[in-house]
């Protein structure tokens, strides 16, 4: 007799490699105008928001994730008052964002209200409040379209957007036009961070390209990754600026406690630990020569 | 029409997360003594060595799991000569100890002749003759009775061991009172370093234990973690000794270049990428309270 | 790209053999007193309702499953009355007695009430209405006491048990003791049939066994298959009495016909393909010694 | 602690549906001109010959499926002689033909010799010395081809071929024009037999196409079929013929034991089963109107 798990979710994380996870049930199944997308319980991570068959965040692991893409940035500005999200459909980017006091505008531009409404019905607890934070300004049309039409600038751009799949909403938001724009949009001291995919040296396209992108728009662009359990390996992210912030661990810990963020994932020692790339990743992302452009689009494995 | 491949390896993580790798061929598959034995050949990661169903090695990242496992420990001394390695079948643990030319006297303790047979005969690349170096000394015998029955000091002892999975035959050797004999064996300025299992935050139980136990037994111990990605998540690992090396990264990189040590891995920046551990970790490390008797072993999920 | 379904539902068949459906949605997800119950929706098979994690009926092939519990017990018998059916929470079993106008009263003894209200609720085209028919006598006791009790006496009795699994709730009704109990309560030319698990040639312990026990009880035993393909293969049933009924594939044709039964899967033609054993499965039926008992029961592979 | 095995074959029986088996090993694996080949061993069948990903034949099941195929054919045939095979790598095919002692001239073709040679090799069982009667003339060309430039007569045609998967070998010998070329070429009395795939209710779309294709070509055409239970299900074949041979299950039992031909399957009242094919089966073959030409091909669910 088995006590073996019945149900289960396959995630591809390329042609070779499955992760499978034990599905305890379905909370939510659809498909907006741009994605399929479902709240699923797993045994290991619990809710998971899943669009196009990726996961996107989890229970377990979703502080990981948006505290590792949000607080490099906003720590490293001295006082982020204005701040961009591109895509974040949970709220949890902008919760992150919302943290910070000395924010006075929260713009987040997610092209898919589905995601959102579902993600507020279902996932509360992840935006916690931050879609009716009067700071937050939430508009659902075409990220690029909307910084291309705006004169605004920002202390912050955060960049969370579902990876670049064909045909899916968002690979026209990994090009080096969409980040000229985004350099173009930030304000002086302004610094851009971006979710750029699998940093796992058996799957490392994705991220160097990303890198080797924003490295040919910004003078200082600095990788970085964490662990995030329920995405099947170390994830990558990218802070790009134009001049560098150079904070030591001690100066990290002090801001966070100056600013009184109750952050559970990033400290000053966390910092460190995620920029301090290993040698073959480092290599890697170096060696990399692959520019990603709109005539040149690069999409990672999955469906849409 | 599906490029699906039909193969697969079903690494079970946990009871509710696996890891499929696409399998490629079966270049070798029986039973020793004391395991079952494959080398299988991955589409994702090469060539694997597989114990009772767990991958060990793997062509493509196998070099930072073993400069993980070997150089913190034996840069960290001075003056490496005589270490000690329980475990390490594939002999690559050896030939990363081997790289010191301080190093007079290697002694491999594996129980298990067949797995360095199949290892020597299907994987020379792992092992690239350290078996035949002059200074080695290979045995295999139980590496706790060895250690038991033997006066000898060591400037360094390397714990390489399968997982303790039950009825496997190395759960008695990640025990306190192990761990208290190779702490008697270690000479004056001696350090241990030892595997220490998955390092991901869904699956902490055996690192923290490992970690809180070795901290019962040495005055210093440090916890560090590397992805290997063939393992399906970050690796955990320990470094203990009386006192503590407190090496800079700069440090690192002139042992590293003073002994032409020609490593692909390990440099200052990945060390201190390593050892920086990220806050939940560090406090689930902390809050763990499980020590590991002889009359209270530990378990991993898994199969002999 | 990839189209492959994201979430798949594993029915174990044997330790070495799986049959996975790809999961549309899981509309219902529970556990009763006895056992767990899911209302799954699969995109080959449609609606499942799966209990211990074994399908028991798909919305693509119940019809095959149920007409062949029941049409040939009933067709069998020249005018069955009372019909006593053990099991059969879905309803479908009821459904295809009370077909049969000639039928005054159907006691169903099915322990579970709570399988019965979610099938009454979730999959109701099982039932059509079957539980409200006046002449539906619906009990949620144990059937072997139940029938142990009672001094009626039925012109059929079908056995519709989930399979025999440890500490499942119906391994007692697969036992020589029960079906002696069984063809007590049978009133003169009254005949019994059973669901008795997978009929293929790899897996033919629990068809030849419960072959066996009905030949150590009744005089007259027909085992007979149908592929059932949401099963995973052909699917054994036993019809057995006192005496043997001999219909033709036209007389059987006639008797559908003049009851005016409007079936979808049976008529003589398919009749004679179901008692038409090949040659293999005849001797393994034969061959078989193992008899079941209440000190010796017998297990079928799955979890309960 | 979990048995559970870890190397699992995945045959894809439909987008939606997946049968998997545990491997115990992979004996040989390769490519040939035409198709991957591998000769695999699985824990529920044994030995399994694995071609473009889709088992063809195992050792528990072999004889099932080389009975089924050759023998209802050459029984109803009075006194086969000249006999042609168009595919049957393995050699089972022909070991069926040459039980006949009545045969005087096997004529297999198989564009593929390197499946015949690793047949050979690796499943001697299969073939039992079939490939060195005197009576066999082996080819390896175009099975089509070779009927077009050829004048002979045969008593018999035997179509074993892989399954018409796009660029596969196999796709054009299923088609009209094919088997007009096969009617041309039998003799007078002779039959063709031909597997036509999966029999399963959830996947009628090749067996269903296959029957009306042969309709549109011969008086005759009896589909009929056996559970394989190394296929995932029940398996279709048809015979076809210009006129009915009506044998009785009695006559069939005759004529095989006065050929004296030692079956392991197939008898008179298997024959039967084989026939006697369920209502919900027979309409949808009836109801289907697909014909497969050479312009209009059919392709199953599968991979080259």
């Amino acid at each position: 007799m088995s006590n073996e798990p019945a149900k289960w979710f396959f995630d591809r994380i390329s042609p070779h490699l499955m992760q499978l996870h034990a599905i305890d049930g379905v909370v939510y199944s659809g498909r907006t105008k741009y994605q399929s997308i479902e709240i699923m319980r797993t045994s290991a991570f619990g809710k998971c928001l899943v669009l196009d068959n990726k996961i996107q965040s989890s229970d377990l692991d979703e502080f990981v994730y948006h505290e590792a893409l949000v607080q490099p940035a906003l720590i490293a500005h001295p006082h982020p008052e204005r701040v961009f999200i591109a895509g974040g459909g949970e709220g949890a980017t902008l919760r992150e964002v919302l943290r910070h006091k000395s924010v006075t505008r929260a713009v987040m531009i997610d092209i898919d209200p589905d995601v959102i409404a579902i993600c507020k019905q279902y996932l509360p607890e992840y935006s916690q409040g931050a879609f009716d934070d009067a700071r937050t300004e939430l508009k659902h049309v075409d990220a690029r379209q909307y910084l291309a039409d705006s004169r605004q600038r920002f202390d912050a751009i955060i960049i969370d957007l579902t990876e670049p799949i064909e045909e899916g909403p968002a690979y026209l938001l990994y090009t080096q036009e969409f980040y000229q724009l985004v350099n173009e949009r930030l304000a002086p001291g302004g610094l851009m961070s971006v979710q750029a995919g699998c940093a796992s040296l058996s799957e490392l396209l994705n991220f160097s390209a990303v890198y080797q992108t924003l490295r040919s728009v910004f003078p200082v662009v600095k990788p970085y990754q964490v662990d995030v359990p329920s995405f099947g390996g170390p994830w990558g992210f990218c802070l790009a600026a134009r001049e560098d912030a150079k904070l030591s661990p001690v100066e990290i810990d002090e801001r966070i406690a100056a600013r009184r963020l109750n952050l559970k994932y990033y400290d000053g020692l966390t910092h460190q630990g995620m920029f301090s790339l290993s040698r073959p990743l480092r290599q890697e992302l170096e060696r990399q020569t692959r520019l990603i452009t709109d005539t040149q689009p690069l999409y990672i494995y999955g469906q849409s």
